[in-house]
């Protein structure tokens, strides 16, 4: 791993006193987010201290942004540190869903020719997120590939390791029928449909030609089509943890690609199935635009969008009131019921 | 993180059926990597139970193949492979430097159009390189972008968690002036200076134009250019890991981007130099030719390419000998002295 010191930047071979200053703003907010456990930045690799007892069980995941880069390279600015701010989410959501709290996050940039402002928008974004997730940014790889990346585009991945001991370790074994399945609201899309939502809105890469449509006001919303898009992959950390705390959550999943359909699968005994009432919640108008616009079926629409809801519970049904009470825009959005047949889908109600 | 199951390659739109081989033969090997420490495959995140005392450390890094995976476009095949093998004894020998043994690693591989046969062998070189050094492939990300990378083309990223106990943490605090430096070889370019060899070569990318420039023979060797250029990355683990059970090293460098002049740095204390003789060890054939053909000035060459030094350990002189007998090629590159100012470089004897 090679340090973020100006080696990186050295050899991007660009005005090394115009990076200077911006390495300089990095270092501090990345250092910002270094608690106790954090060893010192730039080493070969970067180090934490474990804290708590022994035989913990780390939760690792890897992840990228995908296509929603494309909207950054667009609209530029915050938009690029927006993308930093996804990753972290991203990730931190996907270890959330099995019960474990972050620890320290890795980045990988990669683009074709190192713009330091894009640099320090999006590892600035990357690091505000590690801060706001109370996560370590514990190192990066920023690569220069001019002959893989076009100029002014780049591919961003995130690392996350984060810790859940072994009583407190939620894999949804212990769900069962009459078990009630909550839903968390999105914000939008989050960081999956985009290579779907491009097309719809035929979206090209080219900001002469797309700015102009992600001017265009989104209907029955205040957004434009583009804020609607662009809009942050969020956090349910500050949500969820104080339930898993006092052991209220049996099966969680996070509504990345493959939506409902696929995600809510992965924290499912063989022996039950989660029937779900889409009638049950709100979407987002930008859910409604691309389903109208694209005329998608139920089949479609719940595969490739998380359509309003990106994090599941699953809850015994004494504690449903309780939980749907504590986190803000949570509906019952199905109930678990035993499988018959391992042909029976996991996941009912969604098909047209 | 999405888990490696149909999913993924459903969402390629390819011939499932076929694919399904490819899959079958992939999760073998890597179930094949995983321990009883590492949980099941394809949750939200990948499980690992730390065993052994609390409080341990752990020690991350991120790292790319970079512009080496150009070279496996065009030769393909095994050489695909080799790209996975690489980036996972890069990663390696990064977290070797700090004395941490790995427990898992994570990859990252993003295409324009995703291929089955070049997904298996990417992902089984890295599930072979993870078994040869006793590590488990927790999981990766696979994704597929279009408009982002070009038909028959990826970018490659790997994610390594290791751990080490603060008894044997090695950070390069206790070298001091009259310890010896002693360079292990590299077995090529490993994955660094690829950037300027495809500029010496003339290699654009184009199999047409290249093939015939890698297939010619290297001068005083019996490799082919082609086979020189893509010759693995080796990994220190199991040379330098009985060094470090016995205490007999007091700093480490892993020789990459930077080469020798930016790397052995940063495991010195800002009181010590290293004082190099790069008359002391042999270099390799394609570095003499790439020196030779570019006309790279001793400065550039150091830091451009590891020169044929792939790993450095600073040991204690009384200890050299041992260290010298015990690893295969290992030769005295330098000694440790005194630094007279903060303005004196901390690596000497590399500049014209």
């Amino acid at each position: 791993m090679s340090p973020r010191t100006p080696i990186t930047y050295k050899d991007a071979g660009v005005d090394i006193a115009a990076k200077s200053q911006a390495i300089l703003r990095l270092k501090d907010r990345v250092a910002d987010t270094l608690g106790n456990s954090a060893g010192p930045f730039g080493h070969f690799g970067g180090t934490w201290r474990m804290q708590g007892p022994a035989n913990q069980i780390l939760v690792a995941s890897a992840d990228g942004v995908g296509t929603k880069l494309r909207l950054a390279f667009v609209m530029g600015g915050d938009a690029h540190a927006g993308m930093g701010r996804d990753i972290v989410n991203h990730c931190v959501n996907d270890i959330l869903a099995l019960g474990a709290t972050p620890l320290f996050f890795l980045d990988y940039f990669a683009t074709g020719r190192l713009d330091g402002d894009v640099v320090e928008h999006v590892v600035g974004g990357i690091a505000d997120a590690c801060k706001a997730n109370g996560m370590a940014l514990l190192g990066g790889e920023t690569a220069e590939m001019p002959d893989m990346y076009a100029d002014g585009e780049y591919d961003l991945a995130g690392f996350i390791v984060g810790s859940v001991t072994e009583d407190r370790i939620v894999d949804g074994s212990k769900i069962e029928p009459g078990d009630v399945v909550i839903g968390i609201p999105s914000d939008g899309l989050h960081t999956n449909g985009f290579s779907l939502a491009r097309k719809v809105y035929d979206l090209t890469g080219d900001a002469e030609h797309d700015l102009p449509i992600l001017s265009t006001p989104l209907a029955n919303s205040e957004d434009t089509i583009g804020e609607a898009l662009v809009r942050g992959h969020r956090s349910y950390l500050p949500v969820v943890m104080p339930l898993l705390d006092r052991g209220l959550v049996r099966g969680m999943a996070h509504i990345t690609g493959g939506g409902l359909t696929d995600n809510l699968p992965r924290t499912l005994p063989n022996n039950v199935v989660a029937v779900l009432d889409p009638t049950s919640w709100a979407t987002l108008p930008i859910f409604d635009d691309l389903v109208e616009r694209a005329l998608l079926s139920n089949a479609e629409r719940y595969h490739a969008l998380n359509m309003g809801i990106g994090f599941v519970l699953v809850v015994q049904s004494a504690d449903a009131d309780t939980v749907l009470s504590e986190i803000d825009g949570a509906v019952v959005i199905g109930s678990i019921a035993t499988r018959i047949s391992v042909d029976e889908p996991a996941v009912q109600g969604l098909a047209d």
